[in-house]
């Protein structure tokens, strides 16, 4: 059989085939870089840089995978401390590494090293029974925020209460879980909307960021995204990053972090959540910035100098494909869409429409944000109707 | 084995897996479109995406391929006619088609067939004996350009002469080629700067064109695009898009059309050459343009509403990185180059270095000509040192 003879070429190793994996392959075959996925099952959204399926929290299985390639990184954050460890033990370069994704992993241990670090945070603690639960409810308007530290994700695991019956089963699982079970209770912070914070940092250190983004939830996941996020020139913009690559630097993340935050009804800046990956927020930045998320991403990780994180234009505006349309498929609404939004970039996920499931994005770019909004939400709505 | 139900995604086959085949990979990505690729051998430059392997002469090797996608389509134009027209005939939908492809195949039908339109070209003949092309030679003050009608491409199978005896074995090598052989002779244009306008055209007949792009040859062989083309607004843009979508229109091209102009020192509009397929002269696209020629080209094969062709700035510049560093790879080259660089964007194709091959492209998008031309040349020298 003939065959050319190709470069070696560098190779990153993905662990998990969602959408943000998929969305590595165009950034990896730009830079030249060979990306290997290790699925979870085979047909997923990443399926077609698939290496091997395999399970991320048997590390029989994902050192073999991990050994082939440069680097490790993640389309979540899911794989186990034990799993990571012994990855780094191995050799192998993993990034972001174990020690800063604990603080992804786990709510507590990141409110805990945020507040050490002097950063912004709501008003927080450790409750591991319900006394302690109400006793901070009732210090706080009669209402707080309930948080299992581990494992949640777009609203899951996390409950607005009033009283601490409210997670009485919550309480009972920590109780039989048998290690130092606790929840994280926060205030219920007085928001006037949310925001997010993307940066990306290499471990030789560099880092870079991009414009805040507002980002509106519905039901608890991200449906819309502007950037830059709305009056946030000065002053804002440049305390939201000065947070985030404090959190970069602090917690030794390298590739991209985005950094949830709360805009107070008081004007302060709160930071909510982490993550250590490309993240919904950042989506925009693949059409509307010099160098999109998931480029800087592998950059990041393969320490290679960032790129600029300038804007094509005054606005872009993302909003999500949630669900997909009733009947049929993204393709099928195509001929519609994309004949009444010429402008707006679809992005497709490839899997099969579910009610409030991911399925895909639109980004519209420009200078009018009225324009970019109406574009962006009606090229949307006509995908999914 | 676990699997994820997955949409049943449109399929385009591309026969072919060089660079154009490798950069329609982001871009059905993007789209939810699964590509797969009739390779001509393994660990080529699109290979991710490579299908199988076979022989693009050989129906019996196609066919099987093409009955399993939705459309096929090509990363170049050698593909034979006989081959074409019994995929046609298997009932395969191929874009474009035979009928237009044979304008591209074929020099001499194509000046004809352009000639027939009106569209401005080069004087030309057909000449089958020295005699011939002496007497061309003669009446056009004493030089000429000769041209294999078939199998020339970057400047092969050209060549400008000022008399028959240059080029004697071509007129041997058609006298016992045992066909109706002929070569194609043109004068030799007095230019002052070669363009190309690239177009799309869609199966059921909408059109999109592209800003008019100035080209620079080195050796025959493209080595840098300047998108739009200086001093081009106005009547020069609207001429060279009219006759691009003519030549469409009229030769039945579907997908992306790219056509080679010349700018005479007389201020005439001839055109060159013709391509069927992205063309290095659109590579700018995919980072300057609302819609790269690589998404366009899948959108029009499609046959779905065509993406918008502005611009992201006044200006983007494309630089060939032709033969690569003297010594290791392009990747090699990163660290210097990226961080020198930080806006311009690198497309590696993953091929091995080799003198004069193309093995990738820089593109920098601005506002301002110098900085861009400056950007773009300086990131591509870097990467080649």
């Amino acid at each position: 059989m003939p065959r050319e003879r190709m470069v070696r070429q560098v190779r990153v190793g993905v662990i998990g085939a969602g959408q943000l994996a998929r969305m590595m392959i165009p950034a990896a075959i730009e830079l030249g870089v060979e990306l290997r996925v290790l699925a979870e099952a085979e047909g997923m959204s990443a399926g077609l840089a698939a290496d091997r399926v395999g399970d991320y929290t048997d590390i029989d299985q994902v050192l073999p995978f991990a050994r082939e390639v440069d680097v490790v990184t993640f389309d979540h954050e899911h794989v186990p401390q034990d799993v990571l460890r012994a990855l780094v033990d191995a050799g192998v370069a993993v990034h972001p590494g174990p020690d800063a994704l604990r603080y992804a992993q786990d709510k507590l241990l990141m409110r805990e090293r945020l507040s050490e670090l002097g950063l912004p945070v709501p008003e927080w603690a450790r409750v591991s029974t319900p006394g302690e639960l109400d006793a901070f409810i009732g210090a706080h308007d009669g209402a707080a925020v309930v948080k299992t530290p581990r494992g949640g994700y777009d609203g899951k695991g996390v409950r607005v209460v009033r009283s601490a019956a409210e997670v009485a089963e919550w309480f009972s699982a920590i109780a039989e879980d048998g290690r130092d079970g606790a929840l994280l209770v926060e205030e219920l912070v007085d928001f006037r909307r949310e925001l997010a914070q993307l940066v990306a940092r290499r471990p030789s250190g560099e880092v870079a960021a991009w414009p805040l983004v507002e980002t509106l939830q519905v039901g608890g996941v991200c449906s819309e995204v502007i950037a830059p996020a709305p009056h946030s020139a000065g002053r804002l913009s440049d305390v939201a990053a000065d947070v985030a690559i404090s959190i970069a630097e602090g917690l030794g993340v390298t590739g991209v972090l985005a950094v949830e935050l709360f805009e107070t009804t008081d004007d302060r800046i709160l930071v909510n959540e982490l993550a250590m990956r490309p993240h919904n927020s950042g989506h925009w930045s693949m059409d509307g910035s010099t160098t999109g998320q998931f480029e800087q991403h592998l950059r990041a990780v393969l320490d290679l100098p960032l790129g600029g994180t300038g804007t094509h234009a005054d606005w872009s505006v993302m909003v999500n494909l949630l669900g997909g349309p009733a009947e049929g498929t993204l393709d099928d609404r195509y001929r519609g869409a994309l004949a009444s939004h010429p402008t707006v970039k679809v992005h497709n996920y490839g899997k099969s429409p579910r009610p409030g499931r991911k399925v895909g994005h639109v980004t519209a770019v420009g200078d009018d944000l009225d324009e970019a909004v109406y574009e962006a939400r009606a090229a949307a709505a006509g995908l999914q109707e």
